[in-house]
């Protein structure tokens, strides 16, 4: 197993010693470590060919959201099942950002923030959530938590995805044909879409101009989602009004990055969605039972569509 | 009709024309105005007397939360029916703060704020809402909205009000007597409490020993409920961790006050619950119009209990 390095191993090994005893783990580059004997692998950025040089894998599990990370080494054992990171807890984390991202910049928190540094007592009067078209666009395991989420705050919630998805009080919009209309009736628009080829930069200019004016952003999915110049162009001629980005295509955000001192971008270190390494381990065991069981998890990266 | 001097008349008549050409709106100190013509009266904090000059009123309306600015006027005539402003709208922007506060507490909002001022990229866990025990105190239209949409957002919520209130998936504390059990169940407090003599300072120093170290509060209700100086030494002694404060006994808040610069205490300029003029005068006519076929509107101020 490799996930974290050495250090970030030991821990993942003390988490998995106490919830399944029989479980040898090794760390990939222990010398001591038969790379034949291996039959599941846990990792975030594999060392290119690492996992290509276990030869009886049965799968590998992705220790963090999302398998980009992982596809990306060209030897990736395209034959060995692969399954994303998915617990009940990261949705539900992420879901909590992204109320609280799409609450703090329909409340204004920055200027709230930015007020109280100047001691400057001024009332304000903003929309309800009611009055607020939120979109969510990708509408996996996560997206439809946080859906449901803006939903029971009351926000009009409407989901873009692939193929239409069901989800109680969220209107759904999928396919190229439903992803104008989607846009078109978006003031607030919430990112948690896989990070495929296609998806790279789609937070550009051509999708922010067809947001109503003065339309927010949320990215709480990957970096490479967003051209991070155009999301300060559009901030800077009023095309948006707000961002809240989480994600960035470096980090750490560089020092020099513009993002830093955007007035009307708020930066999140990474923090949307991190269910710990106990609840990831958890998450781990219950996959590898499901799989001895000869049960298929829903999670199991699909080459076709790239997540 | 009376409420934020002759400016904020302007307003208010301006949307009664609109919502309900057929009636006469005066400014209770306009020299053409009969008073022993006043039907209703709509108030915030009025002149003391005022309403003891109109002899023939039918009811009085508070034209915002609480009623505790009317009643204090000695010549308050306490024969005459008081309404509280309890639209809809009121309840669902309070719980949208709510949610706010409490999730910028949970995800640690300061911090995340503090980092990228000084361009600090740095990563950190924190509970998930489903491991957080929320408390609010008083489950009136504003609680009971504000504890439902906490529910729905993951969290273990629990009320405590002078009587039992029976909300889905909120546990219930009533009485004396479940109060400091209430306490003791309870990380994050949130204080939505009418204003009552009973409950002036209820938000000091014995209340914050009786919850688990560490808790956090919020109080988007009336500055009178927290002592100050109290909530500082809570936070600086460690007994409170954060607090999130939107009002003061003083508004503005006084440059000198310690609230404006304590690191663990976000001060908020009294946003929380702002439901528009429009909002708040439909909700009068809509108030009216029950009145006027007879029927007894909920929000009547009862003078035994204070609210």
């Amino acid at each position: 197993m490799k996930s974290g390095g050495e250090k970030g191993f030991a821990e993942w090994q003390r988490h998995f010693a106490e919830l399944a005893p029989g479980l040898a783990t090794y760390y990939w580059a222990d010398p001591s470590f038969d790379r034949a004997q291996a039959d599941y692998a846990l990792v975030w950025e594999p060392e290119p060919g690492a996992l290509a040089a276990m030869p009886n894998l049965r799968c590998i599990f992705s220790s963090g959201a999302g398998v980009d990370h992982v596809v990306h080494d060209p030897a990736f054992p395209k034959h060995i099942p692969l399954y994303r990171m998915t617990p009940g807890a990261a949705a539900q984390r992420m879901g909590e950002f992204v109320c609280w991202a799409v609450l703090h910049l329909l409340r204004d928190g920055p200027r709230i923030e930015a007020q109280s540094r100047e001691k400057k007592w001024e009332e304000f009067e903003r929309p309800s959530a009611s009055e607020m078209r939120v979109g969510v666009m990708g509408l996996g395991a996560l997206g439809a938590r946080a859906a449901e989420m803006l939903v029971a705050l009351g926000f009009q919630v409407a989901g873009w995805s692939r193929s239409a998805k069901d989800i109680a009080g969220v209107e759904s919009f999928s396919g190229e044909e439903g992803f104008a209309p989607f846009l078109a009736r978006t003031d607030i628009l919430v990112c948690l879409l896989p990070s495929t080829p296609a998806t790279r930069h789609i937070l550009s200019a051509p999708l922010f101009a067809q947001l109503p004016r003065g339309a927010m952003l949320v990215n709480v999915a990957r970096g490479a989602h967003q051209k991070m110049e155009d999301v300060i162009a559009a901030l800077d001629d009023g095309t948006l009004s707000y961002a809240l980005i989480d994600v960035f295509e470096k980090e750490p955000l560089p020092q020099d990055s513009p993002a830093w001192t955007h007035p009307r971008l708020v930066v999140t270190p990474h923090v949307a969605s991190t269910p710990n390494k106990r609840e990831r381990a958890t998450h781990v065991l219950h996959l590898i039972q499901e799989i001895e069981a000869g049960r298929e998890p829903p999670s199991r990266f699909n080459p076709e569509t790239g997540y």
